[in-house]
């Protein structure tokens, strides 16, 4: 018989204490200093039997935050449709009545447990900073302040944008750049800017929500490409679909995509944009997400990738900032001089306290400081978001493990009814997001989204709620 | 010989000294108590001396600023064209080209003299106290600043909106209330919420040119109805135009017109509500300037004669508190929910500091107060402006005495056109809008709207500049 290897003796003490429960599922596991002090071996002893278990799945690494149960669940793997789905690809005006609406309202109702809702945690936003420099720049920048900020928005806060741009691959000027209030306008603007009633845009399925809506509102059709929770939109799908349908715009969250977390590799966002630039098709991108990534590096843009001008890239503060201070920003390529004239002709300009005041955030605020501390927080609420619903979600769940953001797109069981599900959670006071407020179609029906923004004993209890709902739906119970 | 009675012998040398050019058009004349001192007459006899002098036209009162010479020009009358040039009247696509965006785009240029642009005087703002109401609210509304204040609006913000609105006439619950980013996005949402493209909007002419920006954007038709300096838009015109062309909204600004600078009276506004009752046509109103009017009354809103809820009441405070603050609102009147889903689809919300900033004026900051401060001085510089006019413009000139806001539409002489004017003050460094912004057709060739928000020896001599360049476009020279 071999004896085992004193890391691999190590490893198995470890994997027995998680068997044994006392290490749950999206727990932290002890430091790897902790681990090599109480097993009295060497630090690298411990590094080598955290590997091993992590290589075995048993624990998983979140930078700068250390080691967690993994969860046992699987990703839902929504592999693309062959050939019979994608042959029902149709492009569609939207309706979606009144429905959706009286959900979205219920996912922004503060009184009810917000597993639902795609906000950020106030608590994590740097409220104080923020307020003082609104308090400070509004003072040194006195007459900047109360008048019109052009309808490009302040140099200052684009010139900051433009040097940020950078960690995304890209390369922006300031000149570059419109200031809009939010990301939500800027995809609205990049949308009227191409797209004319009756067009159709192509997307990423399933589709956050308020982007069905302005589809809707602008009066344009709606072409859904699936998505997979690992790649995001499928290129292949869309070449496919781009043959057989007269696309006017394309819109896609390539990074921590909402509601799937799913990240687009480079390679497929250069295929993306090379694919489009074939069909002159411009390219509309929601970067929101972006700064929010778990790993070492922050993933490129799909603007990144090009050199054209076709893709209209937009993004905010909203996620890591401040929601409320509405600064997004377009960079819209080719479409500059465009989009800069509907802004000015459809609200002027943004509100200059806001710009002064990110502008001066993203110049001495200690933004990547507070982004690292944000991304660990957020790391954590998701492990345990997936390790709540691993034990009380029904057998057969599966769910995301994005690497960034702060949502989870859960898949139930194919007799969980999601609106079925949103509505019984309602009478218990939770607000939960059903998935077929992600999509024209009928799929996503066993699906819903469930946000890891906030955790505390109140949303882990909803969570637990919410599973027991889910399991009473699946036969006889799970 | 009757021996003139006292005040006669105290307004005739009034008077002289106006006839010899000791107070020129638009200086101010000594006060009641001044002048009754350095006559050695009572208090009382100067009073009927300034009544007789007003009685003439010799000089004018302003509230709560004194006395002023009065301008000697004649206002453009504007008559509604009758039964030829209304068979002209046609519902037209709007496509300004590049032409008026360059215009546009000088007049905001700040190197230039601001003759042109219709933006407030910012050092007439309450900008400290603004400035530090923004930190203080901030402070107190902690999680509030920084969060979506909903698709609505923060409440404190609504609430004060909707006390003020007795003022014009109107009786709004904050419930009917909705912000938005400046009174431009409250258009906009307006015109969004009641036309599709296609659709043929009637409007006052000239227009205020952002309208023909955003009704070309939104893919409308206009339909100019003549105006009066006196009366605004002529409702038998837009009578008359109802019954030969489908219209699907009416915009309007009622009250200190931009540019022309009148003020509907209160039965045509009766009149307007009742005519497009009739037709269903819901009416839009741009009410920007209702709180700037010299008068001792605030004049009402067309929205105070709505009881249908036909009347889609836009303002906010870019003209009086902060354009920078970007805070307008909308009260919808029957379409509430319409607007309110749009603003929600489009851009989420307003930005919440600038929201609290605002309410926290309007509660305490003494808006009134500040109210009285600024429309003393516009009414002063209004004079300034019209009396520099009157000494340096060509004979023929012809230009509106508004009684309220800071701007005048000035008619000049046939020969002169405005556009080539524009285009030789540009090069003296001066901007001036031309009449040819504010509309589709041809009309207002040699029309001019010129601000009077601020006032300079800078601006003086501007004046003179843009008369002397004028002269020299009439035969000869005048």
């Amino acid at each position: 018989m071999v004896r085992p290897l004193l890391y691999e003796r190590v490893a198995a003490d470890v994997a027995d204490l998680i068997a044994r429960g006392t290490y749950r599922p999206g727990d932290r596991v002890p430091s790897v200093r902790v681990l090599s002090r109480r097993q009295r071996v060497g630090v690298n002893t411990a590094v080598e039997a955290y590997a091993q278990l992590e290589n075995r799945r048993v624990i998983e690494a979140r930078p700068q935050s250390g080691y967690y149960v993994s969860c046992p669940l699987p990703e839902p793997d929504g592999a693309p449709p062959s050939a019979s789905p994608r042959q029902k690809l149709a492009a569609t005006a939207v309706d979606l009545g009144n429905g959706p609406l009286e959900v979205m309202r219920t996912l922004a109702d503060p009184s009810l447990v917000p597993l639902g809702r795609g906000v950020p945690n106030g608590e994590l936003l740097p409220i104080e900073k923020l307020s003082r420099m609104l308090a400070t720049e509004a003072r040194r920048f006195r007459l900047e302040s109360v008048s019109y900020g052009g309808a490009k928005g302040l140099k200052r806060l684009r010139t900051q944008i433009a040097k940020r741009s950078l960690g995304a691959g890209c390369r922006f000027s300031p000149e570059e750049i419109v200031v809009t209030s939010g990301c939500v306008e800027a995809v609205t603007l990049a949308l009227q800017a191409t797209c004319r009633p009756g067009d159709t845009v192509a997307i990423g399925s399933p589709v956050y929500y308020t982007f069905l809506n302005s589809i809707q509102e602008l009066g344009l059709k709606v072409l859904e490409i699936p998505s997979t929770p690992r790649e995001g939109m499928s290129v292949d799908v869309l070449a496919y679909a781009l043959r057989q349908h007269p696309v006017r715009a394309c819109l896609v969250i390539a990074n921590f995509n909402n509601p799937l977390g799913s990240v687009m590799p480079d390679e497929r966002k250069e295929e993306l944009v090379r694919l489009l630039l074939t069909h002159d098709i411009p390219l509309i991108e929601d970067d929101v997400y972006g700064d929010l990534g778990f790993g070492p590096h922050r993933p490129n843009a799909t603007k990144a990738y090009d050199d054209a001008g076709l893709v209209l890239y937009c993004s905010s503060f909203s996620k890591t900032l401040a929601p409320g201070y509405r600064v997004g920003w377009i960079a819209p390529g080719r479409y500059l001089d465009r989009v800069q004239r509907l802004k000015s002709v459809f609200s002027l300009a943004t509100a200059s306290p806001t710009q002064l005041a990110v502008a001066e955030f993203l110049t001495s605020g200690g933004y990547d400081h507070h982004l690292r501390a944000m991304r660990r927080t957020y790391a954590a609420q998701l492990a345990h978001v997936r390790a709540a619903i691993a034990r009380w979600f029904p057998a057969g769940t599966r769910v995301t493990r994005p690497d960034g953001g702060f949502v989870v797109w859960v898949e139930l069981p194919p007799g969980v009814d999601g609106l079925a599900l949103h509505e019984q959670a309602l009478r218990k006071r939770i607000a939960v997001a059903p998935g077929t407020l992600f999509t024209t179609s009928d799929r996503f029906r066993n699906c819903i989204r469930v946000s890891a923004a906030f955790w505390s004993e109140r949303i882990r209890e909803g969570l637990r709620t919410v599973g027991g709902i889910a399991c009473g739906m699946t036969h006889g119970g799970a």
